[in-house]
């Protein structure tokens, strides 16, 4: 779209984006105005390569508005909108360098909630949700490859339905939990085998991913956050191998190294616990490995 | 801070984008397609370039829901957000390009609504808005120097307190009319000589241009918005010679062929119309020139 535009119209143009930028020049804090500069030049390029049209500028502020308008305290709709257009992943990445065999982050997504119920090692999660019980168990070490007792595991995940239950009540509790590894790093609990769920899609984030013929489904994944003092906090998901949505996950937080086989156990199959269940129920390993802080 | 990025973490970051472009393969509206394809690729261009950080995407989340949630019909704070990083005015740079001796657009600013008051050729637009009294008067012509008859202006404004009528009382009209050019083109109106106002900074973008050390101050202006069948619309405002803020326009909006020399009258000057007016008034005059639609 860049053809025919004259010398003079670039000229205009151009002064413009240096107006605004010199805007910035009483900005005391380098780095605010930093991001403010950078942001202006990428912003301008966006408008002038494109030759954005007054009409699409007045979907954009409507859209913006609507993304306002739906977001409170349980629906978030920008952080739909960045993780849709993978900026949220982009973000992880840079934060979150590859680091020795350390685990690897990915989205953190906009179910997190901080009071989560703790549960004992062994526990269920669930508290009730439905979905095919998974027993989850692995180990938290450094990549010194010595065992982090006392990290604190927080697990969250959607139930069948694909909902968190946050979507169902602002106020309930559930498939969500943290816990603590033992004095060998270990960790184990029942949870729910993930399924596919799309992100909440009644809003204008939805609207854009019909108009461009994205689907809002979100690859199947179980939540983890992981802190231990004297390490950088890991945000990950597990991923089922086989799963049917997998790298078409529509923010993009699909890692290779995360991707994990959920074994399912048929019906009448004893539980490590020893715990009656009627029907499957599946078993995962998930062995995570922290990073030092500040890396 | 491009500094320092290992080859393997650059191709962690390129590979990101290109699975986001690849994800808008299926869009069957190219127009959509090339829109959402650029925005991706800037975007990601931004994060990377500042390297953003996991507290620096939080923030920008939380800036987008308080401008959405300070948004309502009356308060726009996402065109607030645009106009202060000139986004609005490059918008209008690219669809109003330099066309003959036809009058210059600049922004159209959140205050104009539909339904204003009409008023009679010499009416006044203030309706009781306080200000000093000004007598406006011009012509409306073509590119080709003929006059245009009927052609539809209208003016709105803020009064001395800095405030539209809208701001004051979302259904109050004030300081804004519609008129129509008599056979010959030419308009006449009393409204109020312009002064500065802020742009109402008590919401996320206010605090943005404190943090960054830029004022809120508008150059003083009076909007324009001509429309005649066949013309492109003009959407403008006139600023004052030797306004106090001027280029400082904190929307960037000021253009030098727009500066107009508004003539204080002392006190007791006759009008041109035989108006009783305790007090000085301004006149000043602006000739508006439309291109023909299509250009
Ligand atoms: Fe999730
Ligand atoms: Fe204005």
């Amino acid at each position: 779209m860049t053809t025919e535009i004259s010398p003079q119209q670039q000229e205009v143009e151009e002064k413009l984006v240096e107006t605004v930028v010199a805007s910035f020049d009483a900005c005391e804090d380098p780095r605010l105005k930093e991001v403010m500069v950078s942001l202006t030049r990428h912003l301008h390029a966006f408008i002038r390569d494109v030759r954005l049209t007054e009409d699409e500028w007045s979907a954009a502020i409507r859209f913006l508005t609507e993304a306002g308008h739906i977001t409170d305290d349980v629906r978030q709709e920008f952080i739909l909108l960045s993780d849709t257009l993978g900026a949220s992943m982009q973000t992880i990445n840079i934060n979150n360098e590859a680091y020795a065999d350390a685990t690897e982050a990915t989205v953190f997504g906009p179910f997190f909630v901080e009071d989560s119920p703790a549960i004992e090692l062994g526990g269920d999660m669930a508290f009730g949700a439905p979905g095919e019980p998974c027993w989850v168990t692995g180990t938290v070490t450094g990549t010194d490859g010595k065992p982090l007792a006392g990290a604190r595991i927080e697990v969250w995940e959607a139930d069948e339905d694909g909902l968190y239950d946050v979507q169902r009540d602002a106020g309930s509790r559930a498939a969500r939990a943290h816990l603590f590894t033992d004095a060998e790093g270990g960790y184990r609990f029942w949870g729910l085998t993930p399924t596919p769920y799309p992100i909440p899609d009644d809003g204008p984030v939805g609207k854009m991913l019909t108009a461009v013929g994205r689907s809002p489904l979100r690859a199947s994944h179980l939540h983890f956050m992981v802190t231990h003092e004297g390490c950088r906090t890991l945000v990950t998901h597990i991923f089922p191998e086989g799963d049917p949505i997998g790298w078409e996950d529509t923010v993009f937080g699909v890692k290779e190294s995360l991707i994990k086989r959920f074994e399912q156990q048929p019906a009448g199959t004893p539980t490590p616990d020893g715990r009656v269940i009627e029907g499957t129920w599946s078993t995962v390993r998930f062995d995570i490995v922290l990073a030092p802080s500040g890396v």
